[in-house]
C-alpha cells in the first residue's frame, strides 16, 4: 500500500518548503536526497529484479520504466527516445502516484519540482552501474502540462568522446 | 515494494536531525507530521479495509495491528493489554521495516524516536474516528531493547469520567 509513502513524501516536501524559501533550493535538496537513496536502492533493485546487464541505453531506459517504476511506484511509464544520437529518453507518466494527495502547487511555489526526488534516485542508481546521466522533469501535470515527463540524458563516456574526436 | 518508502523516511528523519539540535524537537516534529498524515490516511484505510465499527478498545487495538500495520507496513505486531482498566495496549514489533536500513542511532542521537511518525499517524487516525489516545514508543530495538513496543493509551471520554464520578 502506497498511501503512507505518498503522504510521508508530501510531509518531506512540505518540510523542505518551510526550510528553503527558493524553489530551486528545495528542488536541489530533493535531488540530492534522491541521489543518496538511489545509490542504496540499486542493490535492492538488482537483487529482486534479477535483470541482466543492459546492452544499450534504450534497454536501460526500458528497464527503469518497466521494472523499476513498476516495482517501487506501481506504475509503468511509456518510454520514448528523443534524440537522434540515441542517448536521450523520456519517461512519460499518465499517472503519477506520488502526487495522489496533491491538488495543485501553491502560486508561490510555481517552480517547485515536487517529485524531484525521483530524478535523484534514478541518477544515483544509474551511477552505481557506471552510467552517468542527467535526469530532470521536462513536463509536470502539477504545473498544468498534459503529462508528466522525466528526461534522462545518458552522458557519453570519456572514451566515447575521445574516439569521436579521432 | 517498501524500500523506496523506507529510504525516503530515512531521508526525512536525517533532514529533521539537521534542522533540530534536540532529539525532543525531532521527535515532536515527527509526531506532528504523523498526525497530519493519520487524519488523511484514515479515509483510505476505512475505504480499503472495510472494517466495521469497533466495539471495544481491545478490538480497535487488534484492527490497528492486524489490518492497518499489515496494510501499510507489511507486518503484524502482536497486541497485549497492559492495564487492568482495559484502555492501555502495547503493539509489539519483532521486526520493524521502517528501520531496515538503519544500523544504529548515532551516540549523539540517543533520545531520538526514529519511528515517531508512526505514533502520530496512529494518534491522528484514531482522532478521526473519535478516539482520543496517547501513543508513544515504550521500547525500541534501535536503542538496544529486545523488541520494539508502541504504547497506546485510550483516553476516557469526558462522559465516561462524568459517569464515574456519579
Amino acid at each position: 500500500s502506497r498511501e503512507l509513502f505518498v503522504l510521508t513524501y508530501g510531509a518531506l516536501v512540505a518540510q523542505l518548503c518551510k526550510e528553503y524559501e527558493k524553489d530551486e533550493d528545495v528542488n536541489a535538496c530533493l535531488d540530492r536526497m534522491g541521489y543518496s537513496i538511489g545509490i542504496r536502492l540499486i542493490d535492492d533493485f538488482l537483487a529482486r529484479s534479477a535483470v541482466k546487464k543492459c546492452r544499450s541505453y534504450s534497454e536501460t531506459a526500458d528497464v527503469i520504466a518497466q521494472v523499476a517504476f513498476k516495482m517501487y511506484l506501481g506504475v509503468t511509464p511509456s518510454v520514448s527516445c528523443s534524440s537522434a544520437t540515441g542517448n536521450e529518453f523520456s519517461l512519460i507518466l499518465d499517472k503519477n502516484p506520488l502526487v495522489d494527495f496533491v491538488e495543485e502547487l501553491p502560486a508561490e511555489r510555481a517552480s517547485l519540482c515536487y517529485c524531484n526526488l525521483l530524478c535523484g534516485v534514478i541518477r544515483g542508481a544509474l551511477e552505481m552501474v557506471h552510467l552517468a546521466a542527467e535526469v530532470s522533469f521536462l513536463q509536470d501535470r502539477l504545473k498544468g502540462d498534459a503529462v508528466t515527463e522525466i528526461g534522462i540524458t545518458f552522458l557519453r563516456k570519456p572514451e566515447d568522446r575521445k574516439n569521436r574526436r579521432n
